[in-house]
């Protein structure tokens, strides 16, 4: 087991109606002035965005607001909404959102807390912020796990960039979590979430590491777990147990308990960051299962022994001890196909990806033939657009 | 699945010579003048407790030092360390032990940051502190999981009471953990910790709860690993990945993780405070052993399914559908022999318990007849003397 630093300081609160609490929480961290940070219509459109309006006003918070967050949240939002909690003096970012609406306020508070450095540097690693401003999240989309995570990702339009970022800074002070507000994500956008938290914790179960049963039980835990929700809440959007348990592994999945005494990365999200870089209407979620089997189908010979266990204790499948790959292929087939059960694409020709966007991927993702991907298995220039071709 | 907070905000420094950083730790949390609080003899010999001096001396911090921590720590030290660091301006407390020295030392921060108000009233619970010192642990036993809990269990050895009390306050700021720092932990008080991680964890399991099956999957987790990890250290003590995962599941069974959702008391931790509170040279671990499976077979009817789920994904026992009983009779059995295996009790009368204490036993659990325990069976002062003389 590797050494490692375990902190996960947000403090969650869980459950049916807690965002009325919202008001009250932010005094508890000395805002008194809120940015309220959304994305499209639905938050807008389901009343929430008044429900939690009013709760600030009633505890006497005064507030801004900036919406129109899109997914793959984009550099210049963030620059405005910098500039409009300067001017505004606003001291407390609340996000009312999934991960993209998440991931722009911790930027806009990182941005607003260091003033004299161009946001952009933290996403580009020049700099780490070694401040913020306090913030919370009103949670309406189980997926990112950006709720409790140490990440941030930002896509630059300029470049087309899609680039995160990891601090501690980046820890959100509170997350309010009901599962009720994810009744009305529809069954596309819930399978892509479930497909984005299990791979959270996936990628980190296939990072090197020994001697870590009590982790990888874990990981395995909420990777079974998420599965599961993933299907009875498509089956059943107003299954509360299934998004709360969706919920909540969203959170785990993310905030680096499945990775205790593991290396950490995250090689497929690296790959989809591209393609959801390149391609802005492709969901994060999506990608990930488009480029998942063919990493892993690239990379099991690397470490069969992880892949037999994958095998067994996620997939419930008896090992053929004799003819082990058998095993390994047997269990990717089978996570391929809960993706394509629940509407899920195997392919990146499903994402409508062009045949000669395979090369600028590869070369975006290895950072002009810069970059090695960490794992079992080195990934360079030539193995990522081996991967990206199988995977088309 | 029930609302609820979960806050573990506790930064763990997990691994091999991490012990060499408490100085610049302490620094980060403002601390100038440090209590180093500690127990009997072995943090001494070990050179462990020079070591920190040595650590803390090279940032330039002071300190002062109180040893002599109890198993079952006791509030007159309390008291005495509440005095000496008010007396020498202490600003942080560093616990360098295991849960007793932790506890003592929670309430000594606690004591020194509410001068105005008796520290034992925190533990009658009659008032709540608001405030505390920062703090944090080196810590040498894998055991109580107070590394990480909200929990400080005191022993008033003029009434013989043990009691505990949960705070925010009661959260350690950080948690340094090296393994290695419990390779001298004999078989027997290694025994107790396994007994007691997995006890922190199996009590909350049992708690009322529905339709938490994350949770429920991480508790199962924590609860294997460490029956494990338990049996792999007892056999070697030097044994590297059983003294890691054993302490990692120290703190995750007992931070809160394990009961997200559900209900949460810890019964069988009440049966046994006042075991050990009235017999204080019985290690609380072994008192648990002792009492666990007389409570089990005392309350298992109220709840056949939740046994059952226990008796499958914990002890891989095939259930026999027309005789479920039987299955859970097996599994309680299962454990009680794997306490035997470990040369723990399963009885009190192993542990020297007169039978005439059975009632003053009862009496005292019960506060005088007029508490009652909570879980899927109320627990009266009639259950109570019941199970005590079950276990006897």
């Amino acid at each position: 087991m590797n050494n490692f630093i375990y902190h996960t300081p947000t403090k969650v609160y869980f459950g049916k109606d807690e965002e009325f609490k919202v008001g009250k929480i932010i005094k508890e961290y000395g805002g008194t002035k809120v940015l309220i940070h959304y994305g499209g219509g639905s938050a807008v459109k389901s009343g929430l965005l008044d429900r939690v309006k009013e709760c600030l006003s009633d505890v006497g918070l005064e507030y801004v607001e900036l919406g129109g967050v899109k997914p793959n949240p984009e550099l210049p939002l963030v620059r405005k909404g910098i500039e409009l909690c300067i001017k505004e003096n606003v001291d407390f970012v609340l996000a009312v959102g999934g991960g993209s609406v998440i991931d722009s306020a911790k930027d806009i508070a990182n941005g607003v807390a260091n003033p004299d450095i161009d946001v952009y540097e933290f996403t580009k690693k020049t700099v780490a912020p070694q401040k913020t401003l306090p913030k919370g999240v009103i949670l309406t989309l189980a997926a990112a796990g950006s709720e409790m995570s140490a990440s941030c990702v930002i896509t630059n339009p300029e470049t087309g960039e899609k680039r995160g970022y990891n601090s501690v800074c980046n820890r959100m002070d509170f997350a309010i979590e009901n599962p009720e507000l994810t009744y009305t994500v529809n069954k596309y956008q819930t399978a892509c979430g479930a497909v984005d938290i299990a791979m959270h914790t996936m990628e980190r179960y296939f990072c090197p590491g020994t001697d870590t049963y009590l982790t990888d039980s874990i990981a395995e835990s909420v990777i079974k777990s998420v599965l599961k929700a993933g299907v009875d809440a498509i089956n059943n959007p107003y299954d509360y147990s299934a998004r709360a348990n969706m919920m909540w592994a969203s959170s785990l999945a993310h905030n680096d308990l499945t990775h205790c005494g593991r290396e950490f990365s995250l090689p497929v999200h690296q790959f989809e960051h591209e393609v959801s870089g390149m391609y802005t209407e492709i969901t994060h979620g999506a990608g990930l299962a488009a480029l998942w089997a063919s990493w892993a189908r690239y990379v099991y010979k690397a470490n069969i022994p992880r892949f037999l266990q994958f095998a067994h204790n996620v997939w419930n499948i008896d090992i053929d001890f004799e003819n082990q790959e058998k095993t390994v292929i047997k269990a990717i087939k089978m996570q391929e196909d809960y993706y394509k059960s629940i509407g899920m694409p195997t392919s990146l020709k499903e994402l409508g990806i062009k045949p000669e966007d395979l090369e600028p991927l590869a070369y975006k993702c290895s950072f002009g033939k810069t970059r090695v991907l960490d794992g079992y298995m080195k990934l360079g220039y030539d193995d990522m657009l081996n991967i990206y071709k199988m995977a088309y």
